[in-house]
């Protein structure tokens, strides 16, 4: 629920959706990727943006360019379903860029869930896929219920431990109710992902205890601490909170991730810098799609029933109204439609022109 | 990871398993249930206390022996499947026993996995199920990834809420490496279960922060409080501390239990007390089976490899290992297993001897 809807979008650029797609597609195909692996690249980092996670969106397009310009990820090479059964497949996304590797495996995971009920498909040699939201609510679009799994550098540290042990590692379900009614799911398993202390880091912004760990395993609220030597605590936080589920949630992450896959996993990953990996990625993802009408008619009207029941019980003081997991994202599209684009930041805006510049491509078209 | 291994084993009073499985079929088979269900339910009642979780074995057989006995649950009927594809079923519990309609489906969610890759089967008109480990356990004996959710009476608190809406919602995810390596993930999406402020209240012990909220929702560590009027903070506590993750997760299981089966759900699930549902129960479960062959190949070795990553991680200060999911439970059977059966305190005994003197069966007979 990270949403930045801020009040001072006046002060902001507004970017119409069609131009920042039509921008990314100009960068990623100058740096040397296919028209088709553009488009699936330009789709996600719309999404990411226009859902307000800011830090997965425009913000990212020069680590997936850089990846193409320097031949990190493949730019000559498709996925290709290595193994597969009626309601499975494993994928060797051939180190193409992760949203076009994502992109088959959901789509697939999608058909085979059309065709049993069920489809659950795994990636291996994949790279960074941006929102795992973007994939799962493909699915929803089908009427599926979608999920999408990742794994990730190490970051999370063990309630008992003090090391980098498992990534951020996402879960991401996805579904539709009746009308707009929609439950979209997209948490990393620790609490906070990294952006968010990196974020607070550079505001100089204090953080509650219950996020991050010191180089020793203790909790701490010094974000350059956690950044440079310590960690992420789970979700959960420490052990008597329970950190144990969201390490837990971690390793099951992981399990239907690089475990299943055959890809790297745990601490065998790369080091994530700015830069991007230190060497080939090699990530490993889980795409699953079920069919709701495989099982007992009315799920729409259920997946209502159940958000009517959340949406209008009675809030606790200082709060208007309570969430569903998807809300804020929603409410930032809405934000989006009314200002007819995507609000950033002109230092967003002054990056992209530095990318354009650098690809020697037309810059980002503001409204 | 709530294993009981005292240390004043020597005070207590072993039971050989054989002789709690033969006390259990009694009882249940004496109030009414036939052969087979009473089977079932002495292989949860067992498998619970034999992993150190006593809230759900012998403790509750009081609780699903006035079920038979009352009517509250049919003894002559049947689970039944009532829809299927390939690779998913629906199942109409029929008001079955809780372990009798799990088993059932697990089973046939292994048997679609064995021929599909998947099998994922949501039961209807269901009842209590115990712990969810051991269904999830029946699918990794036969070398596959179980999995296991159940929905419950509301007994959580939204991080802007005041009112419980969702239950305790367990996620259970159990797979098999090498040799003895097993990761077993069997947790509540509430920071604790509702059975630990319980046992922290009897004691008069005091709760740390984080586990539940008063009748304002407000973050409380009167258990009382939290027991009476308040309820459960979802996993993750309040919501700087990313408790709406924790929510999601409820929701979660809420969508592949109540929402995709047709059964009761939410708010709409009766209240539970020590004598069980108030009204029939009709809780919604769902099993699931992936079949790890059907992607590549070397699964178990990977996921050994996984957990020697994180037992073989330096611990921080006071902590001797890192433990994953299942460990505390493996401990507790280990432990069974030097003694020659399950170490119960004797007031657990007298319960057990009154429960045969109502039921007139023998008493369960101790080592």
């Amino acid at each position: 629920m990270s949403s930045s809807s801020d009040a001072d979008t006046d002060k902001k650029v507004i970017v119409p959706v069609e131009n920042l797609r039509a921008f990314t597609e100009r960068v990623i195909v100058k740096a040397g990727a296919k028209p088709a692996h553009a488009e699936a690249l330009a789709e996600l980092i719309v999404a990411a943006d226009h859902r307000g996670h800011f830090s997965h969106g425009l913000n990212r397009l020069d680590y997936y360019a850089d990846g193409i310009a320097r031949g990190l990820n493949a730019s000559d090479k498709e996925p290709e379903i290595t193994k597969q059964g009626p309601s499975t497949a494993l994928v060797n996304g051939n180190n193409c860029l992760g949203p076009v590797v994502g992109k088959m495996c959901i789509d697939l995971a999608i058909e085979k869930a059309k065709s049993t009920g069920v489809g659950w498909v795994c990636a291996t040699g994949s790279n960074h896929f941006g929102i795992s939201g973007w994939y799962s609510i493909r699915a929803m679009e089908q009427d599926m219920i979608g999920m999408a799994f990742c794994n990730s550098s190490p970051t999370m540290v063990h309630p008992r431990g003090k090391k980098r042990l498992l990534g951020t590692n996402p879960i991401c379900v996805a579904a539709k109710g009746e009308g707009d009614d929609e439950f979209v799911l997209d948490m990393a398993t620790t609490t906070v992902a990294l952006g968010k202390v990196e974020v607070k880091h550079k505001l100089g912004e204090q953080i509650p205890m219950g996020w991050g760990v010191d180089a020793d395993g203790k909790p701490s609220t010094d974000t350059g601490c956690i950044l440079q030597s310590g960690g992420l605590h789970p979700l959960g936080g420490k052990e008597e909170t329970s950190g144990y589920k969201g390490f837990g949630l971690g390793m099951m992450v992981e399990l239907f991730c690089g475990v299943l896959s055959g890809s790297k996993f745990g601490t065998q990953l790369g080091k994530w810098t700015d830069a991007g990996f230190d060497s080939m990625a090699n990530l490993g993802q889980c795409f699953v799609a079920i069919d709701p009408t495989a099982f007992a008619p009315g799920f729409q009207g259920r997946l209502s029933e159940l958000i009517r029941q959340i949406k209008t019980s009675e809030p606790g003081e200082g709060h208007s109204e309570l969430l569903v997991s998807g809300d804020p994202e929603r409410a930032h599209i809405q934000l989006c439609q009314g200002l007819g684009g995507i609000p950033y930041h002109r230092s967003q805006i002054e990056f992209a022109d530095g990318l354009a510049d650098k690809y020697a491509v037309s810059r980002l078209m503001t409204a």
